[in-house]
């Protein structure tokens, strides 16, 4: 059982979709990380920063679902980041209402002593100066690092980007993200120039239509669990990325073989995401659905064939 | 082995694409689905019209894959369908340059009397009065009847589409037009209320992003293998339709179980369709290819998985 550390927002969300809106909910990259990561009980900490605005039975959620909490500094007379945003019919889009970054804006990553010796780390999606500085706070080379993150800082820190990506062993990005990236429509090439850039692993997220996962002349291709209807997609991209660290903390096997089981958790957990708003589903959802969901994973793409 | 009549445009094509275009080129529903399940050696009949500019190597061409050409009218003093299109950089959209109906606008399909006892009929995209002909001239009812369609048909035909839709028990569909059939954006509803129109099995293409098996409550999803380079979608979703029907002749076995993999080799000759324009890759498609690739189908998608 490896240890884990997170790094990532924990924030309030708003959010509008066609089948209602919030007002400000539990939200962030390293908090559906956490959830997510859970499952596999592994020992985790979350690198985060909140405001005195941040609620304690949120911190309390996040402890007693044995996430080390002691990395999020809270910045008593600052507020928590903000971000709320609005859900076309599709669902695949929305627009950006507000972002305030608040305490994020100043945010110094401290990983706590305890974890700088861990096995995996888990860079959600930030400024990439603040991933670069959580892993150059550990004390060794991590066994896996996997970064998230997103077109903003392709278009805005693109140099920071790029030093960081040298570091990592996997990326996790969006289909869009990795054509941005490397100029390349298919997202066979794609992977091939960002293991250029660095990564081994190539992980590219296609929200409804799956995930692939490249490694050297590999692909692995696990689809998204067709669902009758996709409540609230915030946090989905999140839960994967979770659910993928936290099974390989657990297993503590790091090869392409293991990885495959790693999206499979990753987008089976990602699939409860979306049933309801922010966090919700994921605060109560018990290890015998998520086992009875893998059953319904296999049967989705396990086939036998004869060759004729 | 299962008899199969196959029904479909027998036709010139004139494509371009990012890549290059060509000049008028065998092309055709029927043509697609034949050089596709004549990789099943079934006893299979393609029922169709040309005119007499209609090349005999291209006849031959179909004959020397042990295809029945004898339900191929062949109007001496008419003209051949003609469809001309360009495709987008992406490749996922294109524009239509020119439709020539020609011999297909009055076409009376005439299916083979030693076909009318077949196991399997694939009505390949064609108008529904012309389908549910063919339908019509079977000595009995077939084991399974596969029906392919396009939103044209949903705009203009909708109510003889729906009278055929009625009596058969596949149908094969992309994802924008069982949305557009359906008024459903969930392609899990979408299916469901197809079931309600007839078929008790709907196999929905996704292009790039595979293709899904809805009968009942279960659910198969087959990605498309990532490929590097699109070359020509031109016929891809005949192929696909193709290998699915010629597969379910071949073996005989028309259960769930067995369209997975249906669906599994529809996917894998369609991987190949794209990689040259029109049929010129059908054309000389070794065994040995297709079965390579299935390996690549099984390395793509199959894990072991252990419960933690």
């Amino acid at each position: 059982m490896g240890k884990l550390v997170i790094v990532g927002t924990v924030a309030f969300d708003a959010i509008e979709t066609p089948f209602g809106k919030t007002d400000k909910i539990l939200g962030g990259a390293a908090t559906f990380i956490g959830l997510s990561a859970s499952h596999f009980n592994v020992d985790a900490t979350a690198v985060s920063v909140v405001g005195g605005d941040f609620p304690q039975t949120y911190l309390d959620l996040l402890s007693n679902k044995k996430i080390d909490i002691s990395g999020i500094e809270v910045v008593k007379d600052g507020k928590t980041f903000f971000w709320s945003g609005r859900y076309h019919n599709d669902m695949n889009t929305r627009d950006t209402l507000v972002t305030e970054l608040n305490t994020l804006a100043d945010f110094n990553p401290v990983v706590p002593e305890d974890y700088k010796d861990s096995d995996v780390v888990m860079l959600g999606n930030l400024h990439p100066l603040v991933q670069l500085s959580v892993l150059e706070q550990m004390a060794q080379k991590p066994k896996l690092v996997i970064l998230d993150t997103m077109n903003f800082w392709m278009d805005c820190a693109l140099d920071d980007l790029l030093n960081v990506i040298k570091k990592i062993d996997v990326i996790t990005i969006n289909d869009e993200e990795a054509r941005q990236l490397t100029g390349e429509y298919s997202l066979v090439v794609a992977a091939r120039k960002i293991y250029e850039m660095g990564p081994k692993y190539v992980v590219i997220k296609k929200g409804e239509h799956g995930a692939l996962l490249f490694h050297e002349e590999n692909i692995f291709y696990a689809p998204a669990l067709p669902l009758e209807e996709v409540f609230d997609p915030t946090g989905a991209g999140d839960t994967f990325a979770g659910g993928f660290a936290g099974y390989l903390a657990k297993t503590e096997d790091y090869s392409f073989e293991n990885m495959k089981n790693a999206v499979i958790y990753g987008s089976t957990l990602a699939s409860f995401c979306v049933e309801k708003f922010g966090t919700e589903r994921m605060q109560d959802l018990s290890n015998s659905e998520v086992h009875k969901r893998l059953m319904q994973f296999k049967q989705l793409t396990q086939f036998e064939i004869e060759l004729t």
